[in-house]
């Protein structure tokens, strides 16, 4: 949920409270229930994001044990300083004995709290492509280089930007960013040579990635050959969207009406745990606002009123799941 | 000319050739002649630009002796190590013996290279104002949120860059160029909340350089406000731009065509000794082509037969200015 080692995790928490329940109100599940508490979901230190749940559905996370921290610490030597043995990180994979998949999130974006919503029925989450691209054009000077002549690195990264967001813009639940960007040789007297920058594509449905996908390709070209630099790109990150149980995405949506809450079904933007598992069993998730829509940033702040929410409608999720019961 | 220490000092050796060739022609100048090499023209070692003009005008250069190169090291220890006394340096303020200025010079632009044209008549040079601006929005996740909820700071610099480039391509002798720009927090899957760049426009008339002026604030004010983003606009460089003098633009043509060189009128885009000298003083420049527009660069390449040619107009001009003579 966040990013730092020691801060509360209410995700954790809220599943407890929702599990403790269950108990209280005479519940019996008809089939066991399990509590995940997944390592490491955004994997800021080791750069191994998803660690736990890439270990509990079998992918092969030992030839993660190599990365290091900013202190040059492995995850190897990290895990092992804490009494954990990473050759036995495969005892983990147990995917196949799950049935179903629950999570409770933050959204990390601003609608819930800007409409004033208090759940978030997830349908999908988003699949990304991540590319890192170069512009080579010829740097010279500012001054004596007439307008016609330039080829200017910059000018043409700033167009790429530009487009890919009114394309983004004009369709649904799709995203586009250019993030990082550095231009060489960056003087303010010399026209930039080189331009250097990543685009992250977002969409929530395989068709609308495939048409992303394209549709970078021929930006990146089409503007580079018009302002006539040399462009490089290198795809360098690439995740399928994951569309959610749609039987689970109803028992959400039936479970946060039962609480009397507002809801609004709506992608997910993030990555997250349930990207993972839930291409191995049905996943749903619900979502509770974050205030501004600030996430990653000691900023970030849900109201307690919907925390509890989110524990009650998790908490009607799993009778529904789980048995009739006797409640 | 160039950047690096040792490299030859063509425009000496030019000026060298030229003084040579009058009394080889029998010609006997009615008033003095002086070949003038001014330290430092582009001040890389210790960001003083035009040390040596500004001594000779009469600036005050003392203020420069503190800079200091990358090592560490003081213009003023520098020159002391070199037996200089930077606190004599008002002894170089002779302008007001001088009748009259020639330079030299490499376009360090592609006009003359790629027209076929041997020489430049310079007939101003452009006048240059520097800004830093900062674009603070809002640092966001990439994917969660929503296109229309972001305030991207790299977007609102790329619009500026891009609109300021049409308004110098819709005019005559206007340049702008972003050359330096970085952005935070600069992660692919951050919107970045910040944009800090550099602002660089020039144009040959004072009246150009009011209206450029008046354009970059209205447009980073209106970009700003459109995107939701808060700018801070700080002016680093102004200097005027100098017509050079009408007289003695019309002897350097005069002396072009009497060298049998093709020539045409063109501003220069950089700055020269000429500008402050110019200022006193009545002032002209000969540009030869340099091949490719390139300058500042191990690439920088004039052919012989241009810089002699460019030797031949400066010897024509300087015996039209020191009289009739016997020749």
């Amino acid at each position: 949920m966040g990013r730092r080692q020691r801060q509360p995790r209410p995700r954790l928490v809220a599943a407890l409270h929702a599990v403790q329940r269950l108990p209280e109100e005479r519940f019996e599940p008809e089939r066991p229930l399990w509590i995940a508490a997944f390592m490491d979901e955004e994997g800021t230190r080791f750069n191994a994001a998803l660690f736990g749940s890439r270990a509990f559905t079998g992918g092969d996370v030992t030839a993660l044990g190599e990365r290091a921290d900013a202190d040059g610490i492995t995850l190897r030597q990290a895990m092992a300083a804490a009494g954990f043995d990473l050759a036995k990180a495969g005892d983990a994979d147990r995917v196949s004995e799950v049935g179903a998949y629950l999570e409770l999130h933050i959204e990390q974006g601003p609608v819930l709290d800007e409409t004033g919503t208090a759940i978030g029925v997830v349908t999908s989450i988003v699949g990304l492509r991540g590319y890192r691209v170069r512009l080579t054009g010829r740097a010279n000077h500012a001054g004596t280089t007439p307008m016609q002549h330039r080829r200017d690195a910059l000018a043409g990264a700033a167009r790429i930007a530009l487009e890919l967001r009114e394309a983004a813009r004009a369709r649904e639940a799709v995203t586009a960013n250019v993030g990082k960007l550095t231009v060489e040789p960056g003087g303010a007297n010399v026209v930039p040579g080189v331009a250097d920058f990543t685009i992250d594509v977002r969409a929530t449905t395989a068709a609308a990635m495939v048409e992303l996908e394209g549709l970078v390709e021929a930006t990146v070209a089409r503007i580079a050959r018009e302002e006539g630099l040399e462009p490089t790109v290198e795809r360098t990150f690439a995740l399928d969207p994951l569309e959610l149980d749609p039987d689970l995405v109803d028992v959400v949506e039936r479970a946060a009406a039962a609480a009397g809450a507002s809801s609004m079904r709506m992608p997910s933007g993030a990555g997250h745990d349930a990207m993972l598992v839930g291409r191995h069993v049905p996943a749903a998730m619900i979502f509770v606002p974050s205030r501004n829509g600030i996430s990653h940033s000691p900023d970030e702040y849900t109201a307690p009123a919907h925390v509890e929410l989110g524990v009650t409608v998790l908490a009607n999720a799993l009778r529904e799941l789980l048995g009739t019961g006797r409640g």
